[in-house]
């Protein structure tokens, strides 16, 4: 009883503070000053070394009988000139571009409406030890070919999560086109599996995305994915292989595939050492074949949960440093043998 | 005194968090599954279909001697996509172009500077049934003809809002004009009187914009509206009706002017149910006449005060779809019989 | 114990809201009526008369050992029609261009990267009575004359500041350019030197911002600055100086330089008053000279530590109004002979 007298002090005590439980502010301010070597050098400071900076407002509602509501409102920051990150596209204010969802939950698992990242995406580039960002990215799931181009995040989605049965989860999203008398063109449907038990993760992907009679580029890219991980302790290893074509106008189809291999492992009790390679294949139909390897080393120091000092360097090699040549930094250009190598060392913060 | 000794301790103990209560964080996400039914059928998802998406910070801070400050920053989110959504313009950054002000209330009642809804607009647009979103909206206050337009939201007000007298509220917006040289150009002066006392509420509103030498359109927009409701326990009556017109440069006037009756039923504990008729007419001098009628159906569950799944149904017929047609959804077309119907089904989350 | 175990109470029943301790919402909402006297009166609301309107996201980490970890990113607002204002820009979404950086501060001092105030522009336009916002503003630091300008923000930094030496505190910049290829285009470099002790406060600053080949404007532009103030209880004076020029692409130079001097003093409990002169002198290279003065007078009036009724009034006058000739606010111009006087009373509210 007395307890509960505290409690109602407290509550009485903090008023709006207290009213504010129903949304958390959250975010990571994430910044490395990053050296690129090519045929043009490039330094300079980047946002988003270790993780993406951003910030939210997210929350949920317990509304009894098992049922729960939630919202999720998250904008990417360049944190290195404060302009917003709108889903990639970069300079602009800052949007909801990352997620902005309003879900139901309950014993059928999860209901959403709203952007997101697409549960195709989310059930293997989970697997990249890099986290999808920085210097060492795996570019898989970018497709920095742009031959066969899906996207990380689709806007107008229905969502369906399945709940968490002997650690396999499905989970389905169906984007709107929201072209009017057009139900397909536009149109995005992926699905992603996974299984999750003790040291063993596996995830599966595929997706479709139409472009309709109103494109004059591609139509019906699709793309599938495979991934996994295995945690030993000393030694983390993790596989993932990513495959898309898109039909173009001509009727032939482009094409980029990628493998990736990973590792990561604890280093005394604050340190991760991480390491990967990258092979990125892609063809123009009739026209342009290429290939990259790309190789990552990393290391994140752990100041506390929330911050983390970090260094990351990476090398790429491209075979062929024509049209498809894929570069480490977007401003930087590659060497005359096609290869181009990179450093940056960071501070992550998270709240 | 044990009160107090708790209270320093929570104080003590929150920090931060505390230090917080003098803002609040609050918003809406509201998405629907959208169908409209027309020349050229549509779907998709819509964002607000019950309250628009939104997010905002505000405070009240207590003065002493019965006086308080507050401020609001309040903008609007496109939930589907996760832009912003700009008082109606979409697809930028986030704005607080819902409302931006900075107030002192007291005795003798309330003074604003900033951008906010006009009170001429809250004034007799709370009658709406619909809350002035989804496909159910009253247009009374759009004026989706455009033929003589007042903006619901004006920047750059001094607004005085008076102590409540017996039930009686007046309020006040003068908008500054802003252009160097020219005190009536782009000003912006309206008024809103309401009454509320038990089961009934009145409401009265008039306003004009102004737009000077510098502009080649219309002058002098001049509206007014009348609303009220009454409570019946059982089901809540409400009605409302709008003019205006717009001087043009022949000196000739566009004319605008909206019925509506509304009414909103309770449904066991946790539902509600609303039905409204909307009568639209427009004319541009020496032009077009337009008439176009509007029935709307809508039930809301909530699922607690913060929550609720809600559908609505919404039907129009226009007597001519000329220019002046008027369509349920910015995307879809008329039919050849000027007429479109429209569903959606949404989950609607407050924090 | 017994606090503590309330402690614990309240950690327990507050839940969210503690776990939001690691980031504190804070801004400012500051809005003025305003007069501007010239050859085309002009009035009406603007944002900022007596501090810049602004929301922002800030948190301090305690990482053990006298470490701690820093985040901030504060965006401005035109209050007064819900804008973004970024950093300086007006008219666009929300972005955190006042500030966007992350930081780890020790023994050592503090080490930050991201987007900022230089340290040479803190280190004197702090002495500014009018806090470089409203009518009243020194433009010393903004360059009003645009003939040499540097930037009060800089993206991509790399900032070191030293910790306090008996009330000595040095800081430094590095700007990356960011330009491939060149280490030195578009590159800033500056620092600020501070001395506080008891009423005596020194400011000493200089930097210079290099634009290279790709600039066909102005390139190497050097600035620097020297500012005090001394308070003497009834009374505070302050004075400062700041020199800049441009080496433009003919070889020769642009040139501009100010004079300031202030005072303010505590008028009762709550009040304050404020006074400034500026001298502003400008010269385009082999083209045009000019020299202008500046008065301001400003009152303000606390109705508590976060919320101020004020009123301020300037005058300008040009002893040239040519293409060099400084007005009060943008949206007005300077009489026939080259003065202007300005009027605004606001009120600022922080939270």
């Amino acid at each position: 009883m007395k307890k509960s007298l505290i409690a109602l002090a407290v509550l009485a005590a903090s008023g709006a503070a207290m009213a504010q439980s129903s949304v958390t502010v959250f975010g990571v301010v994430d910044e490395a000053v990053t050296y690129v070597n090519g045929a043009d050098n490039w330094n300079g400071i980047n946002s988003g070394g270790n993780a993406t900076s951003r910030i939210g407002f997210r929350g949920v509602e317990d509304l009894g009988g098992g049922l729960k509501a939630n919202f999720w409102l998250e904008a990417g920051i360049l944190a290195d000139s404060g302009s917003g990150q709108s889903g990639g596209a970069s300079g602009s204010g800052l949007e909801f571009k990352r997620r902005s969802t309003v879900g139901l939950e309950g014993g059928f698992g999860e209901v959403r409406l709203g952007r997101d990242l697409t549960e195709a995406y989310k059930a293997t580039s989970r697997y990249d030890v890099f986290g999808q960002v920085g210097l060492g990215v795996s570019r898989l799931w970018a497709d920095a070919n742009a031959v066969a181009l899906t996207n990380q995040r689709v806007s107008n989605m229905i969502t369906y999560v399945s709940p968490n049965i002997s650690g396999f989860k499905a989970a389905v999203n169906y984007g709107f086109g929201e072209v009017a008398g057009e139900n397909r063109d536009s149109r995005y449907v992926g699905a992603g599996l996974t299984y999750d038990n003790g040291p063993l993760s596996l995830g599966l992907s595929g997706e479709r995305s139409n472009r309709g009679a109103n494109s004059n580029l591609t139509r019906d890219v699709t793309a599938w994915a495979l991934g996994g991980s295995y945690d030993l302790g000393v030694v983390k290893l993790s596989a993932a292989y990513r495959d898309s074509s898109a039909k173009i106008v001509s009727g032939d189809k482009n094409k980029a595939k990628g493998y990736y291999l990973g590792l990561s492992a604890p280093v005394g009790a604050a340190g991760e050492v991480k390491a990967s390679y990258n092979r990125y294949e892609g063809e123009i139909a009739g026209a342009d074949k290429h290939k990259a390897d790309q190789f990552a080393l990393g290391y994140v120091h752990n100041l506390s949960k929330r911050t983390a000092v970090y260094g990351t360097y990476a090398y790429i090699k491209n075979k062929d440093d024509g049209a498809l040549g894929q570069t480490l930094g977007t401003a930087a250009t590659l060497k005359d043998n096609g290869s181009q190598h990179g450093l940056q060392v960071g501070i992550r913060h998270a709240f």
